[in-house]
């Protein structure tokens, strides 16, 4: 989609979010292509073989077919199929699939969006209303449950599957805008200035709101976005078993000094306020979500990146409550992390936004999806103590329990949000400035943009990140003007380095680094990051973790697994480690020497300190987390006793 | 109750629990009078306070009203007050009451009972069925919902409160045992062999019918029992979210090898197969339950005796998962965990069995309830990272929360479960043999009863115990024959000793200690228990609590509560501790020295190891773990760090 400004034609990017103003431009999906590596793979299995698995499951479990009912006045309360928000998966994959046609033409893909599309738009009422849960008889009526019945959530989703329509196919004709926009109407009336002064109990439409305004150019969008974001926190839902903060009703949001409640809510929430506040010009709101960002970073986040340690109520736990083995870590609150740095990154330009970003994606969005791409996490545990159950791949698991990655769940937010979020990941890598061009995450690459100047760059990225360090960006033209480029240097690389043709290489601190010149095609200029594994200990205050230390390499946390324990080590308990004795590194394949305590005898197991006694040890392969419990049960742990 | 044996009278026991054989025959509320001290104070407020706040809740939440509707064929699914098993806390209200007038006769409170009693009766169906939940037209019809309905879940408090007050007030005319046995007929008729063959979601029943065979000689209630028992672990309950083992439908009793799932639920039933293999001479059986026993107490106790790791499903983690900052510890897995070691006391004599009883009566059940008796714990936290908000005393919570000390909540199994436990408390102090009586646990206490034997025993114990360590038995009454006194040494009282009259005193192992000989009047036999304030480290495979030290004194586990930090040091989250800097006893009132971390950044929390930094330190007053949060609002830790 192009605009025509008074003397240029400014590219509209091609991804999720694409706000009016901020500190970067992001690139959208015609600008950056990640054209191999890591990301690219899974990307490939993406397409290939996880939406058809999610498209399979909506249909087999009756998803898809609430809207048929719903289109032929037969759906009720009695024969309505999965839970009050089992519409907002088909939304989701609709979003994912969206987002893969705009990455690569796909004509079986296109009929098969366009058909579920049709059966959806088929389920929508005369007024606009769309939600297969709601309103008919026997239903409960429209807007009845805002504390769970999930409406706005569902609607949310609907409007960003039409966003990513919308941006990467301008002129289709299959009318999935309109029946956003016919809905996004209706909400706006039932719900405006004079309307139900309320939120959802699930944020989510606020996010999906402003962008959509962003794409129609309808204020009254993101005007009621700001409505959502204001009246939340003054206790408009009601007070629930778990405290109003579940839903983040507690306190306004602008006064909030961290994330807390339910952590996928939590993320959503702050996404859609950092949007309102970057469309409102809310300079105070955006300087609260900034801190909000930075303490729940410090003190509420796994060495995944993931986020929420309550099993209970899916929810962040105090600071530093953050044990491993109760991980909740939910894969949806990983990818509403990601959303919330993102935004603030473009808003704000801080590198750290994208070290977390990178953190994540490795060590949470990676690990959810089985390598193919047929079974996912839904809590990504820190520690498991016991071989897991591997999951019937014809069943759907009933449990969000992090011993199995199973292929559907009876909550099946996770499939369709990871599917979303590696169709559109192109869009991530890369922000553009008047003048200057911002690298946040690498991998192997294809770059072309206009810079807000006007100047045109095209570049590639070529590396082997994560499993090596070095990171070379390649001009493919000659530039008009002198314009900077921006690597991420991420936070563990202490000793990073930077070469541009003609000079030494320098060294590259944390944070970020810029070189600023007249770029030649052919010119090289190459990051090295030091991705030597390493020990790293947690922040004394973390309880759960104190006297151990995780192994980590690159953005890359590692894992003990039991299948790689010697003969008669059957238990990842009993494992200790010298950290003096740093870890050993081939190409990505990290072993450590680790000890192993001599079993002890069942008694009670408080009393005067003892040392571990005797323990035998050997050398033993680390994994990358994001690929455990690939081979089999397994128990496992990222944090290992020091000795 | 006296029964005519051949040639001499046999006392039964006015207790809980009274097994037809076993190693240790109980000693009952006639028997066994605790005089003073500890216990005595806490049975004070329980019968001034607790009972009348009770009854006024269940008054005022309605669910003694139920039974009146239920009368008056007026309930209905609509108009029925609280949960599934609120029946169950009427009932448990009448078994504390029953005890207590057991205790002492107290007309009022005898009035009251018999009126509750009358209203109950009154809502029995003709058929003997009683549960104000089921069968009515709108209600669900009976035992149509055999995993949540809790049906037979109330039927067995029912049969306790009949075999308490049968017991206590043999003779009474009012109906209680009659209501009761028409109802254990029903069930015996229904769930018998050629009847529905499954169980009760929630195991209560089987330890309740067995009590109530014993009592009326009614073998068929003891094979009820023994067929439920042997159903459960087949399978025969639905598969649910947190998977069969939470109500133990996962394993059969007697190969399951340690406790899991609900921990409440785990122990009644572990508790009701006890007493069916006692009952039914199944010593495959009753060995399994004492290997469980085993395995539960090495791998999945808290310090304090709690049991139950998650807030999800109030159950059980996995071995050495014991968060102490999100440890649930509920109020009932504890009493319920004394009932499961006191049936295994009796039926093997183990004294280990009593130190975990003790552990837990001082750091659970005595911590669960206010100083006043009118608030209560349902959790029972051993890490509070930020201080509660107190509750409100006219308000239902509705929050099974650790935070707080509630007056009552949604669901109100705590409370009434305390009062029944204070009220009997005696009948757990001492047990005898044919000749011989054991003392496990110390308290100010009159004993007179006759042994095995025939001959007759009395004598006082005197004791500060828990603050001092002196236990001091005087014998009221000269022997006729030479008998055994045993004293309980507990696993922690290295270094006690015993002394008798004309010897010097002799070192007591942990374990137990026996004097045998031809008591005379006046004797003074000397326990003497070293209750000075002691370190304990956990094995080193409980993860939450590497580095750690506990401060325990004698039986009671002390914590470090914001409130006593110096000026400055607001957070127990800053403390550290050197553990090779003993803590100081003056009398109970136990000091130690803490270094406090200086303030840190707020920055991304994983990285090289660190030293804890500067540190200014200051000596502060810990405090007996079960009088905390008694001053408001506070944070709170059992396990401080070590530097």
């Amino acid at each position: 989609m192009t605009l025509t400004d008074t003397d240029r034609t400014v590219h509209v990017p091609v991804g999720p979010t694409v706000p009016s103003s901020g500190a970067l431009r992001p690139l959208g999906l015609g600008e950056v292509r990640i054209t191999g590596g890591f990301w690219a793979d899974r990307q490939r299995v993406n397409a290939a073989a996880t939406l058809p698995h999610i498209e399979h499951w909506l249909e087999r479990e009756g998803w898809l077919g609430n809207f048929d009912a719903a289109a032929a006045g037969a759906l009720t309360a009695e024969n309505r199929r999965g839970r009050e928000f089992a519409d907002s998966e088909v939304y989701k994959f609709l979003e994912a699939a969206a987002w893969q046609l705009g990455r690569e033409p796909d004509p079986q893909l296109e009929e098969r969006f366009r058909d579920v599309v049709a059966r959806v738009g088929a389920a929508q009422e005369a007024d606009g209303y769309l939600n297969t849960n709601f309103g008919r008889p026997t239903q409960q009526p429209r807007w009845s449950d805002l504390e769970w019945g999930h409406e706005l959530y569902c609607g949310g989703h609907l409007f960003q599957a039409a966003v990513a329509r919308a941006r990467t196919r301008p002129n289709a004709d299959d009318g999935l805008l309109g029946v956003a926009t016919r809905f996004a109407d209706l909400i706006c009336t039932v719900f405006g200035e004079d309307g139900i002064r309320s939120v959802c109990g699930h944020p989510e439409v606020e996010t999906a709101l402003v962008e959509l305004g962003r794409v129609t150019g309808e204020r009254r969008y993101i005007e009621q976005a700001r409505l959502f974001v204001e009246r939340r926190g003054t206790g408009v839902l009601r007070d629930i078993e778990w405290g109003r903060s579940y839903y983040q009703d507690d306190i306004p949001i602008r006064q909030a000094t961290v994330l807390r409640g339910h952590a996928v809510r939590a993320n959503y929430l702050s996404s859609g306020a950092t949007d309102v506040a970057v469309e409102t010009g809310d300079v105070e709101l955006l300087e609260a979500l900034g801190r909000q960002w930075a303490n729940t970073v410090a003190h509420r986040t796994y060495i995944t990146g993931g986020q929420g340690s309550h099993h209970q109520d899916e929810a962040f736990g105090d600071d530093f409550e953050l044990p491993p083995d109760r991980a909740y870590s939910e894969t949806c609150a990983s990818i509403a992390s990601v959303q919330f740095s993102w935004r603030l990154l473009l808003a704000q330009g801080d590198p750290r936004y994208a070290d977390l970003i990178e953190r994540t994606l490795y060590n949470v969005v990676a690990t959810s999806p089985s390598a193919d791409g047929r079974a996912f996490y839904y809590a990504n545990t820190l520690h498991r103590r016991t071989p897991g159950e591997p999951a019937d791949p014809e069943t759907v698991s009933p449990r969000a329990e992090a011993s199995l990655r199973a292929p559907w769940f009876e909550v099946s937010c996770c499939p369709p949000n990871v599917a979303r979020t590696l169709a559109s990941l192109d869009s991530y890598v890369a922000t553009a400035g008047d003048d200057s061009l911002q690298l946040h995450q690498y991998a192997p690459a294809r770059i072309a943009t206009t810079l807000g100047n006007g100047e045109r760059v095209e570049l590639t990225v070529e590396t082997e990140y994560p499993r090596e360090g070095r990171v070379a960006v390649r001009i493919l033209r000659d530039a008009l003007q002198p314009w900077s480029l921006q690597f991420r240097v991420p936070s563990w690389a202490t000793g990073a380095t930077l070469s541009v043709p003609g000079e030494e290489a320098a060294p590259a601190a944390p944070g970020a680094v810029t070189v600023q010149r007249l770029f030649r095609e052919g010119d090289e200029i190459v990051l090295e990051l030091p991705v030597r594994p390493r020990f790293s200990a947690a922040d004394p205050r973390v309880d759960a973790v104190r006297g151990s230390v995780a192994v980590e390499r690159g953005p890359i946390v590692y894992a003990l697994e039991s299948v790689d324990l010697p003969d008669g080590w059957d238990d990842v308990a009993d494992a200790v480690i010298d950290a003096d004795d740093a870890p050993t590194d081939d190409n990505g394949r990290v072993t450590v020497r680790l000890g192993r305590r001599v079993e002890q005898e069942t008694r009670w197991p408080y009393g005067p300190r003892e040392d571990d006694g005797r323990l035998e040890t050997a050398e033993v392969a680390l994994v990358p987390y994001h690929e455990w419990a690939e081979r089999g049960p397994s128990s496992m742990r990222i944090w290992i006793p020091t000795t």
